[in-house]
């Protein structure tokens, strides 16, 4: 099984999101422009953060819940590699978002949040080359929620990524998905001290709970 | 009942925005940032419309989905007399837009895009104080999607807003709606030879219909 990193900058003026996606670019598989950074400074943040990034490939956090066709070519246009739909978000939202990243050669990520089981189920069957994020909200985590949004369908064989309060202490927890997984890591490593050498610990961990 | 003009501003360059934002001014109840604006330009989008806009409230079409306080501040901040936040996002995630509102004296409005019957009757059992936008999305009009999203519970007495493909042509069907209800008109105004005319017709059109 396959694990990736990706290091999510959020909540951070654009001049240190930028500097600490040059940081942690040698460590990480997948650096994220959040969406707060999205909706605080437009695609400027998304242009910005994929020329620090260089080579490694840049999710937009869009969290696209309609007007699916223009809001994906903004990310994908602006350069990101990867952009986010919602789960929870109409059919036919969702199919515009893989049509368009068809025709760009991009990946689509799609956010559980919000969703119910059977929507959940239904998504996951439907689009089977999506990434699929199982969240768990900032607001849960502030209150003190519980990760009952980790329920995941039995036998579901899909690209998992995993967003939500992950440390390197709950690193080892990982080892109950089988499934390959990009782990999205937020302030753990944009909070450091020396985001860098987070970002490297995280990666080595990550490599560890692989090879185990 | 009431009836109030909400102009949409959407998938349009930041200078026509603000240009047509002046020109309805004289005509609308409300000036809408749409989410295309907010995600493409940031907060700068709310600023300029905010000013263009002079003393008409200004909606930051946000549809936050997470991180609630740290968004509807942003919008807020950036003047913003209301804010959207989507009634699939977590319990909590609306909890905090309320009382971010409420601290600031300002407005949510809920989006239920994507909604089922059941969620739609939490929230608006819930947030008695919310206005709840009755929308029927960009991709399902460009699909050729029925009216469907419009059924709400029986016996609601809440203020609503319809959002979507709303033409001079539907304004008499708005009469099914004894609510009192923002109507939001995007592209028919937007897109019009003359969007100060083109309000100003809504306007009339709306005040007929409340007047019978």
């Amino acid at each position: 099984m396959r694990r990736e990193l990706q290091v999510a900058l959020d909540r951070l003026p654009l001049d240190e999101a930028s500097h600490i996606a040059g940081a942690v670019r040698p460590y990480t598989n997948w650096i994220e422009v959040g969406t707060s950074l999205v909706k605080e400074f437009g695609m400027d943040s998304v242009r910005q953060i994929v020329a620090a990034a260089d080579d490694v490939p840049v999710l937009a956090d869009m969290k696209t819940n309609d007007n699916a066709r223009y809001e994906f070519e903004l990310a994908y246009d602006a350069g990101a590699a990867a952009a986010t739909v919602m789960a929870t978000a109409p059919d036919v939202t969702l199919d515009t978002c893989f049509a368009v990243a068809r025709e760009r050669g991009a990946t689509v990520m799609v956010d559980l949040l919000g969703s119910d089981k059977a929507r959940r189920q239904t998504v996951l069957g439907r689009y089977s080359d999506g990434v699929f994020a199982v969240h768990v909200s900032k607001d849960a985590q502030e209150s003190g929620g519980t990760r009952s949004e980790l329920a995941l369908p039995s036998g579901t064989r899909r690209r998992l990524a995993l967003a939500g309060g992950v440390t390197l202490g709950s690193v080892p927890r990982l080892a109950q998905f089988d499934e390959d997984l990009i782990v999205i890591v937020g302030s753990a490593i944009t909070k450091a001290q020396d985001p860098g050498a987070a970002a490297r610990q995280f990666a080595r961990a990550l490599d560890a709970g692989a090879a185990t």
